[in-house]
């Protein structure tokens, strides 16, 4: 389901379903059901009202996500969130909020909790390479403790947290950027769960919150009013010009997962196959290649491994290029390759890549 | 220039030219250059830094700006950086900025920087219902006035500065959104201009920002990184993941403007045509229809006006769509109509309003 040339194993943005690129590519002259580009349909028409409507009720219902939260589209990404949560939530002089530093980004998450008015760093996985996670029910955590963020999938390393499980003494905030909609999660145990688009949910330039309605009442006065949890809620995304198009390819992207793949659970069963015919792959070749993610906290959504060295590392994302794959470089922070395998990377496009691999390996054998 | 079945007047997201949907819509699949959807493209692709590169270029050539002042592209629209203005350049204990209220959109700025830490109003239009603007060298400034907030053009009430004449007793940030680049505008004169996408530029989800590289140094240490303006400019728009479609179909649009238009007078003249031919149709209806701003003041981007009653305005509007003419409700907060004519508005689109207007106003006289 990637485009028809190219198969796209990138970070993100990432692939997206061909049904999806396709609808969307009629709707740039004219929106069949308005005659208007969706380039410039306006944020107060009543389609993209309904289309906001349709976004959220889909997504309620592939997660099972009761009123109990409110659904936000906000623009910025995860790193405007990693500043406005602690804004938001962190609730100055009342306990500090716990962050779990297991990787690239759940540390930036906690630098910028720092620089808002602090943070507890209670799991710290840098010293061992970002390699491993936590069990969250594990960790010692104060009992003041405002809440417990984490990145449920580290895209760059390539680990990822299997669901919370046990009791979790404070309350759960999740950037789930890089695995939501991958698989169901148990999102409404949160108080906020996060992600932005460009991995499973369409392009960059759209976020998606969920916010448990009663912590509105915890978020101070006085805020940059763009920057209150509230004013969105309130607007129901429309405070200010939302970026329509963004969150236009976000509702055909949940119409796919709710009627082409049939939900969640049909998109983790996928998922799991493609990752485990990779895994599978990388095994195979034995010390000729390294995973960088311990086998426990492998990622089904992104594998980051190397063949030992760069020069090695760059041939095969080269021969890779030459069959039509890209997208396969390591994140600038790690190096090596890395192989994203989101939602819409077809079971087609990861066999294409494990042949290659294993190609590969042979000949170096 | 609109797509075929329908004349886009909307305030915004609105028009954009045909030339342009038509490329954009053959990116959706596959990029000619890189044969992967744009939508699926990285940002730290070569061909992503190159198109911030040309949109960088083009928009310098456009506006004739020198490397003093450094161009970001954001997400998060004016009324983010209503909120961030302030944040960066206001400057605790220094004496306050000073705001121009001037129209709804104005009004909306002054009350962040209300809100950031004050702001001295030193005009304000409210009480006379939003009709006329000052002349900005003849405002009464403190001399410790950080800087002089105004918009340039207010999108609701139809009103539009002329360049700013003479000397102003304070750096100058405005905001552009609604009229950057339909014309030649001093912008080098500024200490910041700024100027969402979903007006001339592109679809909503990204904004221009064109700030005086001297006063990067102004801002205080400390503020959340995705708000501090210098991580902007440090990273070259690509601190995280910026919205990669808008900014490609922004660089399409300055293209269009460098390239088939032949730049901003050439523009300007084309708008002025419009809008003249447009007021000139309204003000031939004498009684019948009365225009929001005062004539000095009246916008070559937004004409406010009304027939007199929500009745007569809303049989307009019908008789308008009945023609495939679109988007010409008033703004919420005024009512009556709004006529957009942003530079994608053809002037066989405006030639086709005004036929439109008479025959309405013909019926009823």
């Amino acid at each position: 389901m990637n485009s028809p040339a190219v198969l796209n194993f990138s970070g993100g943005p990432g692939a997206l379903p061909d049904a999806v690129l396709r609808e969307t590519r009629e709707a740039i002259l004219a929106l069949p059901e308005t005659g208007v580009s969706v380039l410039g349909m306006s944020h107060r028409s009543d389609w993209f009202l309904a289309l906001v409507d349709e976004a959220e009720r889909t997504l309620r219902a592939l997660l099972g996500l009761s009123e109990r939260h409110a659904i936000c589209f906000l623009q910025g990404g995860s790193s405007l969130l990693f500043a406005t949560i602690p804004m938001n939530f962190a609730g100055a002089g009342r306990g500090l909020p716990a962050y779990v530093d297991a990787g690239y980004w759940s540390a930036r998450a906690s630098a910028e909790a720092r620089r808002a008015g602090g943070c507890r760093v209670v799991w710290d996985g840098r010293e061992s390479g970002y390699r491993s996670l936590p069990e969250l029910a594990s960790l010692a955590l104060p009992a003041d403790t405002r809440y417990l963020h984490y990145v449920s999938n580290e895209t760059v390393e390539g680990l990822q947290f299997a669901a919370p499980e046990g009791e979790i003494a404070a309350p759960l905030i999740a950037d789930m950027s890089s695995d939501f909609l991958s698989k169901p999660a148990e999102v409404g145990r949160h108080a906020m769960v996060y992600a932005h688009a460009q991995k499973n949910l369409g392009p960059a330039g759209v976020t998606v919150a969920l916010i448990d309605r009663d912590w509105l009442e915890r978020i101070p006065d006085g805020l940059p009013s763009i920057l209150d949890f509230r004013t969105h809620v309130a607007h129901r995304s429309n405070y200010n010009t939302p970026p329509v198009f963004a969150i236009y390819v976000l509702t055909l992207v949940v119409r796919w997962l709710a009627r082409e793949i049939g939900g969640l659970a049909a998109m983790a069963r996928r998922n799991a196959a493609k990752a485990g015919r990779l895994y599978a792959t990388l095994d195979a070749l034995g010390d000729a290649v390294t995973v960088h993610a311990g086998r426990r906290w492998r990622s089904t959504m992104n594998a980051a491994f190397t063949f030992g060295d760069a020069r090695l590392d760059q041939a095969f994302i080269e021969q890779a290029r030459a069959l039509g794959m890209i997208g396969l470089e390591g994140h600038r922070s790690l190096g090596g390759l890395r192989a994203s395998l989101y939602n819409a990377v077809t079971p087609e496009a990861v066999a294409t890549l494990c042949e290659a691999l294993a190609d590969f390996g042979r000949a170096r054998a």
